[in-house]
C-alpha cells in the first residue's frame, strides 16, 4: 500500500473510531430506526439448554443461537465441530457494550485531549480544539482532520504502562453523558450470558474491534471473562525503548493496522489462524467479518444486533454515519444472518446494578 | 514511520529473513565458533522433576531451567507466578529448529521462485534470478535488492489457502541441502521436551518469529504441540476479497509489521498483552525480546541457544551475518541470561527417526 493510501485508510478509521456520527447523528433523535425486520426466520428448537440465555426473549433469535450451539456440539452428527475449531468472534462497540454518542474509546481520547490542554497553549487557536471545548458540533464536523491530528498526537510519547494507567483512571471516574453510568456498566447483560453459554460449550471467544486491544484489555477481561490475548484490534504504532534502564513500549503517532471493515478478516486470520464459525456484529464495520465467518465450508452462524430500542438504549441503523447498519442489513437476508432486535429479543439490556456489600 | 523508513525496515528484515548470511556465511566452515562460554553459572538445583528434560545434559543450564520452573510454580513462595501469567516465548528459526544455511522459509520462497520461473520469462535477464539459478553466491550478494523484490512479488495474488497448500506440498518433498532430511525432522528434541515441561507446569507457550505465523502454522502446531493462535510473526499485507462468491484473503506485496529485533516486544505486547516471564532465543534478533521479558518486576528467565556444534548441527555465532549471536551474547552476562551450549548441554539434537509402522 502506498503512503497516501495508508494515510487515507488511517484517517478513514479514525473517522469511524471517532464516530463522526458526530456530524450526522450527535443528536440521537435524528437516528431513528427504519424497517425493523429482526428475527424473521422461524426456527423450531428444542435444545437441552432451556435455561440458557435468561435475558433473551423466547424468540427465533434465541432459538437460532441455541440450535447452532446444539448442532456443533452434537458428537457424531454431520454438523459437529471439534472444540478447537469452535471459534466465536464478537465486535465490541455496539455489540458487547454501547457505542453512542460515539465509541467510548473516542470519548476517552477527547477527555485526554482536554486534560492535556493546559500543557499545549498552542491548541487555543486550533479550530477543532475550539469547537470541541465550545461543544460546537457544526464547527467540529468542519474540522475533523484537525481533530484527528490532535487525537493521534495527544498520547504519543507515553509508555504503554502510563497509557494503561490513564485508561484505568478515566474508567474509574468517567460517566456516560446521557445515561449517567460508568462506562463499564454499559455492557449488555444478554451478551454476557451468550459469552458464558459459548464458553461452557467449548467455544473460544475473541473480540475483534475497530478500537485497540490495549484500550479493551484494561477493563474487558474482567467485564467479559475473556483473556487479554483474545482481543484483536486496530494497532497503533509502538516503539521499543530502554528508558532509565527499563524496557518499555512507547506510543507513536499513526497505525500499523486498521482492524475495521475488510481489515477484520485480516486481523482474524493473523491472530487466530482459523476461520471462526460464529460472528456477532452490529454495523457495516462488521460486514466482512460476518461474510468471512459464514463463507467457510462447515456450519456457521452470523448475527447482527439491531439497535432499535430508544427507550432502553439507542435507536439507530441505516443512517447512523460511521455506526451504520445498512449494507450488512441488506446482506443478512441473502446469507441467512440472524438480526437480533434489542427491543424485541432482549428482556433486559444492562446488568442489574450490584447492591453494596455484594 | 515514513514510507522510506518502512521500506528500509522491510528490506532489513527480508534481508534477515533471507538470511543474507548468504554472502557472509554460505560456506558454513567460515562461521566457526568463538569464545564458548556457555552455562557458566553454577546453579544448585534439587527439583521434583529429576526425570524432566532427558535429552539435556545434567548441566547448569538444565538446572537453571528446572529451578525456574520449580520457583514459579511453588505456591506460597515469593517467586510464585499464577498460571495465567506464566507466558513463555520462543524464537523459531535457530531456537526450535535449524536455520542454516538460511531460514527455511527463505529456502521455500526461493524454491517457489524457481517453480514460478517458467511463467516469468522476463526474469531470465534479472541479475538476481540468474545468480540464484547459477548458485553464484557472489553475484547474489551483489543483487540482494533485486532478489528481495522477486521474493516479495513471487507469491502475491495467491489466496492464503493456496499459499498454505504450496507450503504443505513443499514440506512434503523438500529436503535440507546438506543434512538430507525433511525440514520438519530438524526440530530440536531437547526443545520439544522443554515445551512439554513448560506446558505441564501451567505455562502458555508462544512462538515469536521473524518469519510469518502463516508459514509456521502449516506444520508447527503438529511439530511443537502449540496451537496456531500462539504463533506471532512478521505480517505480510493481505487483502480481503470475495472471489467467485467465496470470501478469501489475497497476498499482497510488502509488510504491515516486522517481528524482529525491536519489533518482537511490540509483537508480543500486541498479541499477548502481557509481559512474558521466560524467553528463549538464539541470535541478536532476539535480544530485545529477552530484554523485555527479563525487564519486568517479577521472576523471569532469559535463555540463548549457542550453535557451537558443527559435528551434529552447525557452528556459528558472532560473525554469522543476519543470524549473529553477538550483542545478545555480550548482554547475557549483565542480565543473567543462560547461554545453552548445543554441544555441551544437549545429549541429542534431533528427534530419533521414527521406524516404519510406528
Amino acid at each position: 500500500m502506498h503512503d497516501s493510501q495508508l494515510a487515507k485508510r488511517s484517517r478513514g478509521t479514525m473517522l469511524r473510531l471517532a464516530g463522526i456520527a458526530l456530524s450526522a447523528c450527535f443528536a440521537l433523535g435524528a437516528c431513528a430506526s427504519h424497517e425493523p425486520q429482526a428475527s424473521s426466520q422461524p426456527i423450531s428448537a428444542s435444545t437441552p439448554t432451556a435455561a440458557a440465555l435468561p435475558s433473551w426473549q423466547d424468540s427465533a433469535a434465541r432459538a437460532a443461537v441455541l440450535k447452532f450451539v446444539a448442532d456443533v456440539t452434537k458428537q457424531g452428527s454431520s454438523t459437529y465441530v471439534p472444540p478447537e475449531a469452535r471459534i466465536a468472534v464478537f465486535d465490541n462497540d455496539g455489540t458487547l457494550w454501547s457505542e453512542q454518542p460515539m465509541p467510548f474509546q473516542v470519548l476517552f481520547m477527547i477527555d485526554q485531549l482536554k486534560a492535556a490542554a493546559p500543557h499545549h497553549p498552542e491548541w487555543k487557536n486550533n479550530p477543532a480544539f475550539k469547537a470541541l471545548m465550545a461543544h460546537d458540533n457544526a464547527a467540529l464536523a468542519k474540522n475533523q482532520n484537525a481533530l484527528l491530528q490532535l487525537l493521534e498526537t495527544a498520547n504519543s510519547g507515553m509508555t504503554t504502562d502510563e497509557y494503561d494507567e490513564s485508561i484505568r483512571k478515566w474508567l474509574a471516574s468517567a460517566k456516560h453523558p446521557t445515561l449517567g453510568k460508568p462506562y463499564t456498566d454499559l455492557v449488555y447483560q444478554p451478551q454476557l450470558e451468550l459469552l458464558d453459554l459459548l464458553k461452557a460449550n467449548g467455544f473460544t471467544v475473541w473480540i475483534v474491534s475497530g478500537g485497540t486491544a490495549e484500550f479493551m484489555r484494561v477493563w474487558a477481561s474482567e467485564a467479559y471473562g475473556i483473556p487479554p490475548e483474545h482481543m484483536v484490534g486496530t494497532e497503533e504504532k509502538l516503539k521499543y525503548e530502554v528508558r532509565d534502564g527499563k524496557p518499555v513500549l512507547v506510543r507513536q503517532t499513526g497505525f500499523d493496522f486498521i482492524d475495521d471493515k475488510a481489515g477484520k478478516p485480516v486481523g482474524i486470520f493473523r491472530a487466530i489462524g482459523r476461520r471462526p464459525i460464529l460472528a456477532f456484529g452490529n454495523s457495516d464495520g462488521d460486514r466482512e467479518m460476518l461474510e468471512y465467518t459464514t463463507g467457510g465450508s462447515g456450519p456457521s452462524l452470523g448475527l447482527l444486533l439491531h439497535h432499535d430500542d430508544a427507550a432502553r438504549e439507542f435507536a439507530y441503523d441505516r443512517k447512523a454515519g460511521s455506526a451504520s447498519l445498512d449494507k450488512a442489513w441488506d446482506e443478512a437476508q441473502a446469507h441467512g444472518w440472524v438480526v437480533v432486535s434489542m427491543k424485541q429479543d432482549w428482556k433486559t439490556v444492562y446488568p442489574a446494578l450490584k447492591t453494596s456489600g455484594q
